[in-house]
């Protein structure tokens, strides 16, 4: 093959960026990649089809050679100084009119300062999210692109032919202006936070609250899939519990440290709601317990100073009961998740001038992403419906399932608070609900003791204006 | 009196620069003040006592040279860009040796930056949060100095003159090193936060939940300030629920609107927390509350789609008792609250190097500052007893505290979400209690999830390493 006709280019050949380019070739497109590492170099060449297009290096001239003109170039690296590391050694062999894309999970205003750097010497950029992970990648990701417009439409062929489908439609579109395809990836991020949380926590409930075994925690997932809550998230819980440790023969997950990770997205978006002034609890509350998890010698001692859960036993039809209103706590939290979400990328798209459509954000969220779920056809029609809904919950079709459940939200949440099973999660998410449809809050209170301590005034009910009172 | 003897000098005369002034004339020292509006230079010495050395001025070479040497002046100026704008008007005019002093609520990372700018030019810099309004300002507020430990002792004399005193010691003292005393006052209004939001929450749940009228309102909180709870957020909580408008003869608090204000201390202090990957999801919740009071239009319309709160009226002697462990409920959470902050202040000095004392810091906040409270007193103690707790939580004393009031909490909880007031700051508090006394908690899951979809890897707790399986 002539070296240079490769169609797009892909720098950093993680497992992500090589299952990527696998994809493209699968679809017919020659690809090339480069890494500083020759073993992932190599190992893309080696785990493509013989006979397809597929070129590695280490060389970044070779590799920018390698490409079709104009060029068209994905940076798959570690969001932060990497992405700008890569750029600048690319920069001395590009061209204007070539492409770059970063594909990473970079802080959206980094892509707007990115954008506008190569904007002066006529590169185009642009972030798309990419969400999926390994497999994904390999066989159909969720792509959220934004940013320069036109460049995505040369690349729209690409792009379409590797997302994942559902009813035919690929899920990737063109989402918006500057930084817009970062920043919906990133809240995409919050939601799979909020609803891992969720998750969680009712395992938790089953687990230590109910006293299920492994095997009927797995059934309770695996047979939940195929409910209303149907969602990859749920998929994979299933099939992760029933994985056993080949070594002890013990079920896996229970030998995995409770100590969990993060990268940062799913904070940036609390941090980043908190300065749109967006209500994000369920969001913050993953955030927060993520963090809590690595407390783990403090809660060894605690939980021998202030006691454990109250696991007290129920029947066995009591307990199926149970079960089934959890499912109903769990469908509408994760309903209320998207919610806080979708708010988020609506007032966003405002301060921002993106000019998101969130009928299509939830259409490419449908296939491919970690947040897909059934219910997002749901909410892609209540916005299809209404482009300017405010929020999910004044949907009438989402406000009902809500309504139908929270008779069992409320009974799960006092169950819990009972035995002790801490589900801030779900608690936020149920507190966010009865806020939002609370036509008065408490917070009167709150202006009163601003002006009353520290002069701060405030606005009165019955007349326009700002007002201040000597309250002692 | 000669023009160049005041002790001190104020940028920025508005009500807290005036009243602090007037506060230090009150105690012998001879003070000047600066403020670019004439009104506001005549007002402070209007308000003088007459033959006081209290002198205003709206030029900033006057007010430099009536400054006795080496000068020592304090900027209480909103924070942000009027700082840097103060600064540079004043800096012509300061000699090295000279102290500048920021009392306002400045964002930490600028005193560091302010610091170590002003430092090049042999002028010391400290960042001293000062709380406690107008009044506090007026006849002893709580003073949170750190930074230039010199320049600190220099003042030492006016600043424990005029504090606010508990048992005869002042509240203030030399805190830590850099933007110590800026981070400190910011996690001081997290904590107000987050103690205003539980308190509005309680005033719901009795207003909305238990159809007090606005007497027994302000008979409850007026009651609960000879209890446990005696804060000064209580007190004033009494009395501006018995403040009448004067125009309508109705209750003042009745006709405030409930959108809430923040001026950012709050979220920066969430924001913080969460790269701190500190727990803090009472503040969390306070300030997603203020942000969900400013979608009244929306709150309005889901109140007429989804419904409202379940007014279920109850016995005179179950309100008594619910009213009694509503208290128990707010105490709990109130003491949450503070852990919650003490553990970020203590996380903090660790990562910034403040070199903080947290049962100094909670001295200081026994009198004069807005969060002041009965309960501090008990604070101190565990920190004097142990100053190296991790948590209040682990405080045999704290820890009885909440044990004995957790069946209070959780009635409360139950009864919150039965009828649909929501109470997240509560709700917080009480998960953050079950989390943190869960020796293991349901995030393992949460690591196989990663694990599974982004190869992001776990950690196990029979065997040390990083692991990674092939989960499907």
């Amino acid at each position: 093959m002539n070296d240079t006709q490769y169609d797009f280019g892909m720098v950093g050949l993680g497992v992500m960026g090589r299952n990527l380019l696998l994809n493209m070739a699968d679809h017919g497109f020659a690809v090339s990649g480069l890494d500083l590492d020759p073993v992932k170099a190599l190992a893309l060449e080696n785990e493509a089809d013989k006979g397809k297009p597929v070129k590695g290096t280490t060389i970044a001239e070779e590799f920018i050679q390698s490409l079709r003109k104009p060029r068209a170039l994905m940076l798959l690296v570690p969001a932060g100084k990497p992405v700008d590391a890569a750029i600048a050694s690319l920069l001395p062999y590009l061209e204007p009119g070539d492409i770059v894309i970063d594909g990473g999970n970079s802080y959206f205003p980094d892509t707007d300062r990115r954008d506008a750097a190569l904007a002066e010497k006529g590169i185009h950029f642009f972030g798309m999210g990419i969400s999926g992970g390994e497999k994904g990648a390999r066989f159909g990701p969720s792509m959220m692109p934004g940013g320069d417009k036109q460049a995505y439409e040369r690349l729209r062929p690409i792009f379409e032919a590797v997302a994942a489908k559902v009813n035919g439609e690929p899920c990737v579109t063109y989402l918006g202006n500057g930084s817009a395809g970062n920043y919906v990836k990133m809240v995409h991020n919050g939601i799979e936070y909020g609803i891992m949380q969720l998750i969680a926590e009712t395992y938790d409930f089953l687990k230590r609250g109910l006293g299920l075994n492994d095997d009927a925690l797995q059934q309770v997932f695996s047979s939940w899939n195929q409910t209303e809550v149907q969602s990859f998230l749920i998929e994979i819980t299933g099939e992760i519990l029933q994985k056993n440790d080949e070594a002890t023969g013990q079920r896996l997950v229970n030998l995995i440290s409770d100590r969990a990770r993060q990268k940062g997205t799913g904070k940036w978006t609390s941090q980043n709601a908190m300065d749109l002034q967006v209500p994000l609890p369920t969001v913050d509350m993953a955030v927060t317990m993520r963090d809590m998890s690595a407390y783990k010698d403090e809660r060894v001692q605690a939980a021998q100073q202030l006691g454990g859960i109250n696991a007290a036993s129920h029947s066995e039809a009591d307990n199926l009961q149970l079960i089934d209103q959890l499912r109903q706590a769990f469908y509408f939290s994760m309903l209320i998740t998207y919610a806080q979400g979708l708010v988020q990328l609506r007032i966003a798209s405002q301060v921002y001038n993106y000019g998101l459509q969130l009928q299509e954000v939830a259409k490419i969220w449908r296939g491919g992403c970690i947040i897909r779920a059934a219910c997002l056809e749901d909410i892609r029609q209540a916005f299809a419906t209404n482009p300017d809904l405010s929020n999910l919950l004044l949907d009438p079709k989402i406000g009902e399932s809500l309504l139908q459940r929270q008779a069992d939200v409320r009974i799960i949440v006092k169950t819990a608070v009972d035995k002790g099973i801490p589900m801030p999660g779900l608690l936020a998410s149920l507190s966010y609900f009865d806020a939002y449809r609370s036509a008065t809050l408490p917070t009167n209170l709150i202006q009163a003791q601003r002006d009353y301590f520290g002069a701060h005034t405030y606005e009165r009910i019955d007349q326009t204006g700002i007002f201040h009172t000597q309250w002692s």
